[in-house]
């Protein structure tokens, strides 16, 4: 079973995370992890942040030249800003630091929860970790099990919809990598890009933030990924708990989603059609390419909604934790809008999933038996 | 830890449900499990099934006196129309028999998925499963979860927002189970009410179905459920994967859900206040109750969007498995529009993975234990 | 991933379990169950309940037609004795019953830390579950597991080394079933069988019980199964997990076990050979078929000691929990010795551990594709 | 819920492991898990490697200021012997380097079923995770848990009773730390340790390998962790997994063990007493602390056996997996005997299961609020 752990502090030293369950002999090109790191840093609107870091895996365990082995993966993104944190965020006692405490938690941020949940006085003991800096480890994750994914002709590409309320209003489907990496803001409509750009910068200028909606694309999985018989087998309901983990989601959709509420049935359904070339196939695929919480061979679409960034420049009302009085939230450095940067992550997430679902399926200790197996499957099911 | 396993075919001789991790001591009433059951066989535009049952639980182990004891509780919820299929859903080998095979998969449904995973060439063996009717199991486990988060004042009330394109159109809160049992559609809007049986009685003239948009409430949730510390951990992550584990869900939304993703960081988040009777709170719950993937003590607000069932008595296009040859899909009895139903299991679902989430964080082997634990927990809120 | 879940009071309607994760297309022959399910209440040695019940199971999802069909399998057995004690146990309130009332906890079981752990003034509260008659329940269980694995000619078979100081002397490997069926006390060597008969009868006519050792053999499983890279996925220590969870064992070896620790290394480890015919094999078995927790293509051999049964005709002295004075402990109906019961239990034990291991590795949603890779996979070591 | 993964080559740059679910304010001294590393390191009979490495941990995540902060915590070891096997176990490619390739697996080791599993021909892509050097990781893991333990005034202690046929005969009670550290063996029975260090340089000269038997005390420990209710929770079949996932551990006794099959029931339950001042106890305790798989509020008693260490300097026949000739195995670098050092890594694993079941009882997310429920569990205890 594909599992891991991630951990790190947004101004520890770094963040690390161990993935267990990989087969030997997946090729891993550390640069391909570079790259999607670098994608995550990306994007219109990030904050002052992104220029310190340019986040680069180390790779410790599990992986001999360029192939993993089978045992546990670990990975290790430093964080450059550490040194300027390094009595901060020390493990160890310090006997005189400067600290600075955060006693006004910022609505929208697990500060005032998280504190009160575990018992801190100084909020920064949560919001290190609360922070979406560690999503840089979980790229890193998803990272690998793209490569993985690759190996067996599935792709995973993500793009942004909307910012605030510019958006995408065609339907997109076979969205490219390069068309995507193509645009500032990751969307591949380019009246919608220029929407989103102005949008940004009025923000920018208000002091306030903005969020958006993502899609997340995968084509090449076959039929019969998940499974109906269980609720915590079905594909749909995996992907869903991966993308509302994402710091600021606050929707997920498969397919058509919650416009298939408004719509009679004779209008969602994908037809089923069947030839010799292509065997089954929808003509449509408003499903996502998920019926039953299984997959149906057609292009996976999931789509998540982020909230704007709750670190406002033009703060928030909130409360000093001590003195109990009315306060402004404190600030934390951040950005304006950070929906591209969050499509990166859910395309982590996505492919995590995915990889999960499919050894689950196949088993295999090492890619040379996942391939014939997964070559056979796709040959049964042009036969059934 | 508290989880569960169900099991059980549509015409099966009976559902089973085995909740293992309650503690001893919960106050267990029968009739309130068969209430729910109730509850999940109304609403308006239900077919003929349910008139064929009338669930009632039966309790075969776990319970003694009307007391769980500790150990795992076995639900059986029985199909009455068993008697008509026993031959056809024998779990022995039969010797003649006067089978229905079904090779024509309906779209929307798992029937060809499943099939192609399972290799089977009779989908009667994925659809038994997958069909809705074993939510009846599911409902009768979260209503025993339901009985345990009634000892600490926490209430989980659904209610539907949506059928069709007639939705509710203003904001609604602290929802009571009472005015929703008023309802056919179990809508608090008399207004939307009205439209929705419209909308349902011309559907069915039509031999289409509908979906809609229903959302669960949850009151008496103390601030610190869930984490944010590691994704998995997260309640909002586990509250999607649970209502998207449902059938026919194609989308989840916590709080404002995607229209947050249009709105400026000023208008999405709750500002932060505190006086000495109500310690801090929120002047607005735009979160849902939930920040950081934590409560944060506010209203927890969950919706769901569904689908049209796919059973449609105008049977969409699909494929003989065996001849190949376009044909239109087969029919099973079935709902022009079940999201009433729907949103009994979605009050289900999420009351089980919150008393989860509570024995998570109050431990506690009995639930004299769990209830002083409980009390302190919200007195030391209230002194953070 | 193959789990289930196991629920049923000692005195209660019923044991029933839910096994998740089943293949479709495993055949199930009911009555393999029924005839572990005999065996389990056979041997000699056996006290009264054993003539009451003849256990049978009832399958009501999951299998169709003398087929798994990929969804939950409910497995009911049903309690004969329940009608004495419907009342007594009883899941709603009963106004007025005879109680028996447990408040002298016997040493050695569950009683007393279980009475404590969960609140019970009862202790019958306790007893019902801690009983080793939930056995039946996990033995039908794994009577499931065996048949899956027949199907890829694994076979696993228990039999019974020691009870009390009475033992087998000489290795026993490839124990045949039939053999162990032969002997009242499932004792292969026949000089041992009768200084255990004789041994059982002195020790009933003391009003005294015997534990023993047993021993569950495997063989026909590929090398591969289990894995070194993570404590958790170790073949042996799931075994040990699993034997070690059943009800009074004590201590768990594999292969040698604690032999191998007073020997020197030279004569521990099992040199490798290699032939056409046979591949690489083994000379010698002492690891019991474990290497780094991964199967080696030898028989696998795991050894549980039982712990004599607590209940004893000449109890033992306890506390009353209400008045605190001493006195003799309850007595509830038992046997003299249960070894010859509990190797079939263990046996069912070791079966589910391994169809599940075997799932993991092959992954596959029907017996047909599990059986082709299975295959491929014997292949493939042939030619390493 | 607590867990870890664990990482790490033995010959690549570290040992990586994150432990997930610890509460908030458990105080952690770094240089208590630097002397549980030392004690692993330590024992008569320890080869070169051990003079190389000299271990300390790294700690990067979830500790700030000597307190736990609720986050995961990521324990990072380096291996000092990294910078000569830079090359050989690059995870990028390297373009050219000397490689000594592992042809001739070793009898014992995980060598060539693991080679099979993963689809190795370098036998050391096995080796490098399945060499005991990853225990450093996992001793790092047991130090965190003992230092929980340590909160709530519980102790874990382990010794050596046996290497190879030199043994203490005496029962040992109530171990304490400073005398097992006294001894070069770890043995609190200078009789037996005269033995055991003859016994060692004996076996040295003969090129053969010794392996023995340890035991893992815990004290303080009150009534009620694990449970009977369902199988995987019963806490003696969570520590047998436990230990028999060490390396070379074949065998796993609670209390008397085996030596309890034996003997009749009447010598072996530990009767139950009762005085006001120590509440209920037992004069004896032969069940090693558990009934029922739940503690009783004795000392915990778990012992193991560890085969001798299949590296021989005087190797055993093997084949060479390319030519399929019969050769002598390969040699590693190894020790003699590493009981005392996996004597350490057992207590390091108990500790960690106990923590496990601990938090799992009395929840909470800091360290307070678990101390206050710990401190009402045992007033509820006396009581009871």
């Amino acid at each position: 079973m594909l599992r891991y752990l991630a951990a790190g502090e947004s101004h520890g030293p770094c963040l690390t995370a161990i993935i267990e369950g990989l087969p030997a002999h997946v090729p891993i090109v550390t640069e391909e992890i570079n790259q999607m790191l670098r994608r995550r840093q990306g994007g219109y609107g990030r904050g002052g942040r992104m220029k310190i870091e340019k986040d680069k895996v180390q790779i410790t365990s599990g992986v001999r030249h360029g192939l993993t082995i089978g045992s546990p993966v670990t990975l290790t993104v430093a964080n450059k800003d550490w040194e300027n944190w390094s009595e901060i965020m020390s493990p160890d006692k310090v006997e005189e630091f400067q600290n600075k405490e955060i006693k006004r938690p910022r609505p929208g941020h697990a500060d005032l929860p998280g504190g009160i949940k575990y018992g801190h006085r100084d909020m920064r003991n949560v919001l290190e970790r609360s922070s979406a800096r560690e999503t840089a480890g979980r790229v890193a994750v998803g990272a690998m099990a793209k490569q993985l994914l690759n190996q067996l002709g599935v792709t995973v590409v993500s793009h942004v919809l909307q910012i605030g309320s510019a958006k995408v209003t065609q339907s997109v489907e076979a969205v490219k990598m390069d068309q995507v990496l193509a645009s500032p803001v990751y969307c591949t409509d380019s009246g919608a890009e220029r929407k989103m750009l102005a949008a940004i910068d009025a923000a920018k200028e208000q002091g306030d933030s903005l969020g958006g909606i993502f899609a997340v694309h995968v084509s090449g999985m076959p039929t019969g990924i998940g499974s109906h018989v269980h609720w915590d087998r079905r594909l749909d309901g995996r992907l869903a708990q991966a993308l509302m983990s994402l710091q600021a989601i606050k929707g997920v959709e498969v397919g058509l989603g919650f416009a298939a509420a408004a719509l009679p049935g004779s209008q969602v359904h994908d037809e089923i059609a069947y030839d010799k070339k292509h065997g089954y196939y929808r003509r449509t695929n408003r499903a996502g390419g998920l019926e039953g919480g299984i997959s149906n061979g057609e292009e996976l679409i999931i789509k998540a909604a982020m909230k704007p960034i709750p670190t406002l420049m033009k703060p928030l009302g909130s409360v000093n934790i001590e003195s109990k009085e009315t306060v402004m939230a404190d600030i934390e450095r951040s950005d304006v809008c950070a929906v591209p940067a969050a499509s990166v992550v859910g395309e982590a997430l996505v492919a995590f999933e995915l990889a999960k679902a499919v050894l689950e399926q196949f088993g295999g200790d090492n890619m040379a038996v996942i391939k014939e197996r997964w070559q056979q499957w796709k040959e049964y099911i042009e036969e059934y």
